[in-house]
């Protein structure tokens, strides 16, 4: 088989907190090889921490820190003018927190991929991104790297030496030039699980998909963001995940290329 | 010199938020051995804990996790009926996060210290201080513990085989029995500086120190308890230090019996 | 018609917080005659409280602040030791608050339920329930209060010379001497629709219901508290106000006694 | 003596929380005719806000409602992306919940001042601006709103009919346009009570100031803010008071320009 015939899917897990539930996680580790696990300042409290991070280690799914802006009322959703230095300290805070429910669970927090509005920031945002490199160069220079392919996150941290990963979207339309249709307009989500399953299909056998204006375009990544928010959700996840099964696909953790456990 | 002339003085640290201070830190830095440094629940944001876990280690103080309840609001310092499987994710949450910062410092978490109301009931309520000795066990068990002597916290803590250190606290008064006298107690809080270090320097030495009725008793520590929230505090903390080192004792972390750095 | 053929039913609303929903307020605002509003601190962003207003507003259903502790990842579920002077000005805030959505609704709060740990508390709480009643003197005397038969909170508003009402729960198990049975113990809860919705009959009828050892007692109570965070809860609460509008009793806010509007 | 020799001093108050203190609104409340108090967002807890109205209720001191971004662990310095609709119901939160405390004081909330990133994005940002507008007129248009010259805020807020008042900064260097300079510059903040104190004098009899670059300029304001958190803010507040006092010239609240109380 060649060596390309793998990939690995994430999906962001842990994202209750207290009463409220949010998403299938029991559902999600019997699908993805990555776990983008909250940590608590967008969603997830110290005991969705400790289960998310210990069903992914029952299931050797790897454990990335979903690291977010402080804001609950906003699910991390809302830009925030942190100053840089406070947002270095915001993203080691989260990552050591996590860290303690990784280490309690056998198993340890192997990659950041950010939350939210500090995602889309980052595509842009020199200096916020840069804050996230300096937290991860501080702590610890190997843990992996996870984001969207051309954003300023992943050029500061190859840069600066970190092992990154590129993402697609399994349910976003692009655009001819590659990038993802802005949710705003129209057609940007798919929601056939089986044209899904299929554009994640091409996609990692190198196929070109279709970008919206119906251009052929091609995507590479390392990794599939899938989702578990809604039943919905998880049917595509599932469809996404057994297409790809089913083609003689592997599919494990990027952080993990040469195939170790 | 013999071996006991020596005693560990720890203080809490990191206990602003955001725009707000309290406590003179930089102070305190030059006075104790062990820094008990706030870790976000009832006081401290991820910048505060980042400069005192930087100041601790440039200065060879020990950091131990001053962990509490999630109560910004009241400081820590209202009983809340957590669920023991709750304040243990808690408590692995907040040693977590404060040991990305002790890393980042070079240094790291060598002890647990509980703060305000948390360290009052796990005096006597069994289910919190077990939950606090599950916590340790599942993270670190070499981390140490610190506590009241007689404490449930130090009596589980040393059955289940954590390494445990008494504390006294330099500025309270004691019963006959050798327990604390309520604050709520005409003469409870001690504020003489040069008394306060006349006593501190008795109890170092073994000597008996006077009960709030005049008897004598001696109290067992391997650390006592200074304060640094007010320019009055520091000034008496400053003073024990001073009565101590003009006798020769030696002021070092608990946690390096051995006098290793 | 007996002039005793109405009743009250309330039920909790606004209890999700930014992304995470809970309960199903557009059912439940067309069975019950009260909303027990939260306020913000166990749960209820500053938007939900604004739709449930509007919604109850729009169908005639009375507000009421379902003030809690400040613990929105304990759901107000777990006691916390506030200053009964501190209390005070935490229940005050959060009827300030939820008045604002009120107004703007074009309707008013009418009266109080405590919420969670703190409705539990101050059933024997003295001091905790006293700061509650000193909050609704203080702010606006004609507030109604709503409260469990027999609790301290009951007991001092009417000493207060507040308007008093008390409640019943459809779903839970009654001992013989009329409270309820604990949680913790088998057959606490009721969970078969038409059973509880004949209970709910009877004790409008003023006509005994069975307690847990199978006799007989009189509850007697001017609101029926009923719930929606799940479909099974809402399917009981719709069960409940079926028997009783066919029985001809009129479901209407105990808080208008009269009828008006 | 002419109808001008009048103004009003504003500062903020009430932006301790818990434990922690800042600023000194003691002092203040003896200085100012018109309080901004906090209302918990950024800062302020409610036994806080209670004290704050409490103190110029007795003083005759009016109150406002200084409502900012959800953010303590900024201070609500930040700018957060909060959508307009989320906007307008954090700011009748807000203002619900003071006004509770105003009203046990036997005051009332008399004008709205937004505070820190949230007072500087409504310069310029239209939707959010529009949003605190919309706030005032479904909870009370006869709100006064307090702000800077040539504000969005003022613009919108005075096109929607609502009672408008200017703002002078006592301690800040103007451009010869009039505006602000920017803190990040040099000479932005002024220092000196004295000469602070005469500007204030100018300004209010309507006599030109020195801009930056030494070219005269009229500043037209119906209010000046001056500031309480350190001992020299105060020193500095009282300069102006007392100068202002010494040539005649009445401090009494914006809201009641004919003087009522």
């Amino acid at each position: 088989m060649a060596p390309t015939a793998r990939i690995d899917l994430n999906a962001d897990l842990a994202e209750g907190f207290g009463r409220w539930e949010l998403g299938d996680d029991e559902a999600l580790l019997g699908i993805v090889s990555s776990a983008n696990v909250a940590c608590g300042f967008h969603a997830g409290d110290p005991s969705v921490l400790r289960r998310a991070c210990t069903g992914a280690a029952e299931r050797g799914v790897a454990v990335g820190a979903q690291v977010g802006y402080r804001d609950l009322p906003g699910f991390g959703r809302r830009f925030i003018d942190v100053a840089p230095e406070d947002l270095v300290n915001d993203v080691l805070y989260q990552i050591g927190a996590l860290s303690a429910f990784a280490r309690v669970a056998g198993t340890e927090v192997t990659y950041v991929k950010p939350h939210g509005a500090l995602y889309n920031a980052i595509v842009q945002h020199r200096e916020q991104a840069s804050a996230l490199v300096e937290a991860i160069l501080r702590y610890a220079p190997n843990l992996a790297v996870l984001g969207l392919p051309g954003s300023q996150w992943l050029t500061l941290a190859e840069s600066a030496g970190l092992r990154c990963y590129r993402e697609a979207f399994a349910d976003r339309a692009y655009t001819p030039e590659g990038t993802l249709v802005s949710r705003r307009e129209s057609g940007a989500v798919l929601d056939d699980p089986q044209v899904i399953a299929q554009r994640c299909l091409r996609l990692v056998r190198g196929e070109p998909i279709e970008a919206i204006d119906g251009s052929p375009i091609t995507v590479e990544a390392e990794s599939i963001c899938v989702h578990g928010d809604s039943a919905g959700a998880v049917a595509i996840a599932r469809a996404v995940r057994d297409a790809l099964t089913a083609d003689g696909i592997t599919i494990a953790p990027f952080t993990r290329p040469d195939g170790q456990e």
